[in-house]
């Protein structure tokens, strides 16, 4: 086998491309995923399954969450084990080297374009907070959002110690994770993997993965090796110095797979490992899953400082419901849970397994009703957001300096 | 007047896309002339009016070496004064600034592609050392030379710190001298300021201005923000913190304006002002004047490492004679000055005005022979390289370290 990511660029590439005039008439229309846009093909829902294979991953099976299980000694992740994890790359590497007992780092990113996070955001910081006791990287990409946001150099560094102290309220441990802005952190070690980055990376590729065009300005072109090398240990001397050669996992969402399929195509000309992925499906619209959430209608996502009552309201009057249009019709035919928002929350959310089977079972015979589910999801919702709030508050500057010190974090891997 | 300098790109823009296979084939064919391409018109000479013209720069004529004279109450410095600076960007708003007594600083810079410099990398530094005394500030772009000439990190900033050597050797005062690489430098506010530049230029106005195209990897695309924002003094704020409104002058070669075009027309959209320029003649080969020197030939050009017999013999052996064939033909006719390499190289190192004068009519007049005129010449370069290579066996790595500290510079305005 040649190159499996070079080969699935190429696939991918062309979409993208065709969106940007580049492209020929000829291909079948697919649905576009890159970082800053997910449509479905004709408006429809993402196609999960086409995806694997439009990017070249791999499916997240019943068979790697086993091992999962076996090697933790522990249920997976409800994340791992409902599918919002659903494909990854070489994840079985990172297991081998666990099962090795050898060390890797963890490494997710956050790009600061908003005051408060919405739920969907939080996902990957979730799902990591008590996962792996391994040493955690995460990127605030506040360059690439004063790029492609326009937002001011000082507002996206606002933005990111905002959404840094978000990300400290989910509960992570100081003394394996480091926080850092690329407006802060940019330089040295960091610096030259970039420059070594983009050395591997012909103008052509980019304009392949991710479709830009003339009229982009170059600062998006400057930006994968960005957010390419925090994947490779030498990019961070105070953590992994004499470590280098110390794997890396990346959990994030499949819109994010562009830039890591590049990241895994340059790893090997450098003498770097590929970084592993696990990646996750998108968190869907209350509006329903024809894409992600919009930034620009607050009204399309539960935010983690909605109150209880914008919480229930938000729900009730927009969470897109799979039930009947009479009550005769749902006790007859039952609710859809295909589509139906409500269940969709409560699969990422409820951590009850049994409760989960049975509401669904309950609500797609017909014997629930849509307002007992969505009152359910609110008391789910409210209670973690509630819960969320509170550690926020205890969130102080001195903490966020903490976590986003450059220094050694001496017991990560204990 | 629109905008004169994104106007001139479009002119220079042609030929550069046209000799990457993007351009139509109907302009008239024109000398090339950007940071990595200097080639003259059916391979003559570059002809410097026309390249006024194209670059849409000024020319450094008569009047403005006179307000030198009269600015300075001392004679303009052998550069100027024999057309070595022949262009300029605005650099009356650097007079203007002087005679205000307002403050302003110099940036110029080295690309550290070989061991040893040749003479006429030394030219903006012998011009820079005595000039003016306030701030200058050399950039190292071990970055840029890594990525073009596919040189390590490692070699590339070893090659820095050996250029810097030369550099100091030149002369230069450590109070007001901050010389930096980029390996070393980038970063906190000079990062911030290269993601303001790049968000100011598109693609297709890079491909137009430096001739990329989709086979140039991304870091070549990615650079030329860094090689802009030394002309904004905010990105060195250990140098000047609260004195963000004071004017750059750039001293370099005529092929590096490109760069500066590009700065120039972004600068007022980031509430800088434009930096100025005095822009220079190539320093010709031995061979003869059509371009630049080659690295690749070392018998081109006369390095600072070159012994006193070696530089005899590379103007003997190389050096271009526009002398007669024939003792009888040169007694006739005299020499023709036009193409002299000797006399050439005279008119940028031979300071004594009377006795350049005297040789040029001598020779022209046929009384003076190349062999004479050549001695003369290897007698003025081997005392030149042998003050440089005295001075530069006294420039310790701690001297290297002094220049490079990221430090202020108390008395640099005095």
């Amino acid at each position: 086998m040649e190159n499996p990511d070079t080969s699935n660029q190429q696939k991918v590439a062309a979409p993208a491309a065709a969106a940007e005039g580049g492209g020929g008439g000829e291909e079948e229309e697919q649905q576009v995923v890159n970082p800053w846009e997910v449509s479905a093909k004709d408006g429809g829902k993402i196609d999960y399954d086409k995806l694997i294979d439009q990017f070249g991953c791999q499916r997240l099976d019943q068979s790697v969450i086993d091992r999962v299980r076996r090697l933790t000694g522990r249920p997976p992740h409800v994340f791992l084990r409902r599918g919002v994890f659903f494909a990854h790359r070489d994840f079985n590497e990172i297991l081998d080297a666990y099962e090795k007992g050898q060390k890797f780092y963890l490494y997710t990113g956050r790009g600061p374009s908003s005051e408060a996070l919405h739920l969907g955001h939080l996902i990957p910081f979730i799902y990591l907070q008590d996962v792996f006791r391994v040493p955690l990287v995460i990127q605030l990409t506040d360059d690439e959002k004063c790029m492609w946001k326009n937002l001011s150099v000082e507002e996206s560094q606002r933005l990111a110690r905002e959404n840094a102290k978000d990300i400290i309220a989910c509960g992570f441990d100081v003394t394996k994770t480091f926080i850092f802005s690329d407006f802060d952190y940019v330089g040295g070690a960091f610096y030259k993997n970039m420059v070594k980055v983009a050395k591997c990376v012909t103008l052509n590729k980019v304009v392949g993965i991710f479709g830009f065009g003339g009229e982009d300005h170059i600062g998006k072109i400057s930006f994968p090796p960005v957010q390419a090398v925090p994947s490779f240990p030498s990019s961070f001397p105070h953590l992994f110095s004499g470590k280098d050669d110390i794997r890396c996992l990346i959990p994030c969402a499949i819109d994010q797979d562009p830039y890591f399929r590049m990241t895994r195509d340059v790893a090997p000309r450098l003498g770097y490992h590929k970084p592993s992925l696990i990646e996750s499906t998108f968190f869907p619209a209350l509006q329903g899953e024809n894409g992600k959430m919009s930034a620009s209608d607050p009204n399309s996502a539960i935010y983690v400082t909605d109150s209880a009552k914008v919480i229930k309201n938000k729900i009730n009057k927009y969470a897109f419901s799979g039930g009947q249009d009479s009550l005769e019709k749902h006790r007859k035919y039952g609710a859809n849970l295909e589509v139906d928002i409500p269940v969709k929350y409560l699969n990422f959310f409820l951590e009850d397994d049994d409760e989960l089977e049975h509401i669904k079972t309950e609500y797609a015979a017909g014997r629930m009703l849509t307002g007992e589910v969505k009152q359910r999801l609110a008391e789910v919702l409210t209670e973690m957001v509630e819960r969320h709030r509170l550690a926020r508050a205890n969130v102080t500057d001195k903490m966020v300096d903490a976590f986003m010190a450059v220094r050694p974090l001496p017991t990560m891997f204990d």
